[in-house]
């Protein structure tokens, strides 16, 4: 399993509606258009498909980064709180 | 030199303008509210404290992700090509 931040940048409000309920089935709302997700490798391969079947390649951005055990405790957050409560949890 | 994913969720209107031109000075806006940006450790706190300074703790929210060398090579960018040019460039 390995931990991401998914990050996205979608121009049209129904297309970004379906990107949101994708990335709610992977894991946590943390900003407006910020998820963090843990995946196997065939989660992975799997959500990247979802998505690319959901976004226009021309207009829409959405990427993948990648966070390590290392990365990850170095996480710091400012400002509200955001409760990890996993999976499909909006903690807006 | 560190690399890090900066992505913000700011409530009012004039202080997501601040946030951004603040991080504009660190790196490069790749998505509507995500910044990379790479700081020395002198960066990062100074960084850290601008920001402090102009959010409201209890309705914006700010984080940090670290990308260490391995994490970054794995990032994946789907759709909309972002060029990441440098420090200040808009690459929308």
């Amino acid at each position: 399993m390995e931990h991401y931040v998914v990050t996205y940048d979608i121009a049209d409000d129904k297309r970004r509606m379906k990107v949101f309920k994708t990335l709610k089935d992977y894991g946590t709302h943390v900003q407006e258009s910020v998820f963090e997700v843990v995946l196997t490798t065939e989660d992975y391969v799997a959500l990247r498909h979802k998505l690319l079947r959901r976004i226009h390649r021309d207009e829409d951005s959405v990427i993948f980064y990648r966070q390590c055990r290392a990365c990850e405790n170095d996480v710091e957050r400012l400002g509200r709180k955001v409760e990890l409560v996993g999976i499909g949890d909006i903690v807006l």
